[in-house]
């Protein structure tokens, strides 16, 4: 951890992921719970598709060599499907086989020992995409100009979710599946996804509120000691620092070394 | 700007500033409005004053030698004076002349030539304190246990604020006046201030509101072309990517190069 920089989250994703800045998203609710602790980066990009991200990660997660000087990243989310399952001829399409073996690529490029990326102090968390209303997208779609066919469908986004838990299964890698506690939250129903998508896609403050709860339970039950109150902040509580002495006791700290 | 990281807006401060990640806060709106094109890095302290934060700034803020692999810092906003105000004997307060000399050892820590941080690249902004709500402070004051005496005073705040002002004209720094800008839609009175402070101190959705958009305002007035809308994203948008090779149009680009 050199000067300028702290550990940070990197959160890899499309539009569902960039539009984690708006207030109450889930962004916004990392960067306030892990504030003084760790950053958060965003790295959603509309529209991108698992094809796409590949070099995106490779250009913004540092190789080994590089790395000494940089931020090290703590928590690394990837959360992508929505695009890739979008149905030919959408460009963002990405057949199921090459969605599987994308995100195969995406975990291996931090999490492999052969990799230049190899980074054994991220943790990597899978999300599988929010479940697709057909109708509300429809009429989304039909709104734009010129008028867009449907080009999103429920069971294809659910298969793309299928394939996500499958992958982590696969690699032993831990889900945070969006997919099912937004449908279960919705009673199963069709109708019952209004409350937490914004046009059929997108989220709403609801569905990132979903987002948030589960994310953070994951990090609970499977990495606790990056749960934010086990973390100290990097500079101490104003009530911590010494009269007598304040510049020894405001020296950085490692957020973890608690 | 090198692998891992992207340039940065930093904002340096009190728990106003940390505070700003609340939904609604400025840094939730200013990584909103610049996401793909510049990341938002708080290193807001609840109750530090200006001298604890020289320290802090000094090991946030790389040295030229050490820069080179990390992330450019293209703003620092600078926004303190809260706590610096607070009477004595609470331990927080600085006096105003130790104030203003502590305002100038910030801003030439990166804008003097002859600073190990001086950075040309770094534009600063001088952030005044916004009013206090006497009324409204003493009654959380009292609610504490043990109940804790006022410690901050309109008067008072006012003084540190007419400080920045100063000190900003001295260095030829900009200053994005919160103190006026807030008191002046609170209508110069003080049952006005409830809209924007949440506790006679801190600030409500309303207040960071306020500062968004004269923060803003500030961005487009003395520095343009970091306006967010003279930014291209770091990575193109989707519909920008070339399809017969995608990841030869998948290449990091530096936001400002347009």
């Amino acid at each position: 951890m050199a000067a300028n920089v702290q550990d940070v989250i990197m959160l890899l994703g499309d539009s569902i992921t960039q539009g984690g800045w708006e207030p109450h998203g889930f962004a916004q609710q990392l960067a306030y719970v892990y504030n003084r602790k760790l950053d958060v980066v965003n790295r959603g990009m509309s529209g991108y598709n698992t094809e796409w991200i590949i070099p995106v990660l490779e250009q913004c997660f540092a190789t080994r060599d590089d790395r000494a000087p940089l931020p090290t990243v703590r928590l690394l989310t990837i959360w992508l499907g929505a695009n890739d399952a979008a149905q030919p001829p959408t460009r963002q399409h990405v057949p199921l086989a090459q969605y599987r073996a994308n995100l195969r690529a995406l975990v291996r490029t931090v999490a492999s020992p052969d990799s230049p990326r190899y980074s054994p102090a991220t943790r990597v968390l899978l999300l599988t995409p929010p479940p697709v209303s057909e109708p509300m997208w429809a009429r989304r779609q039909a709104e734009k100009v010129p008028p867009r066919a449907l080009d999103r469908r429920f069971d294809v986004t659910r298969a793309y979710a299928d394939a996500v838990r499958e992958v982590a299964g696969e690699l032993g890698v831990h889900v945070v599946d969006v997919w099912s506690a937004i449908w279960t939250r919705a009673g199963e129903k069709e109708e019952g996804l209004a409350e937490y998508l914004r046009d059929g896609l997108h989220l709403t403050e609801s569905g990132y509120n979903v987002v948030f709860e589960i994310l953070m339970e994951a990090i609970s039950t499977h990495f606790p000691e990056m749960h934010p109150d086990k973390l100290q902040p990097v500079f101490p509580y104003f009530d911590e620092i010494d009269d007598e002495d304040p510049r020894s006791s405001l020296q950085k700290r490692d957020a973890f070394a608690t």
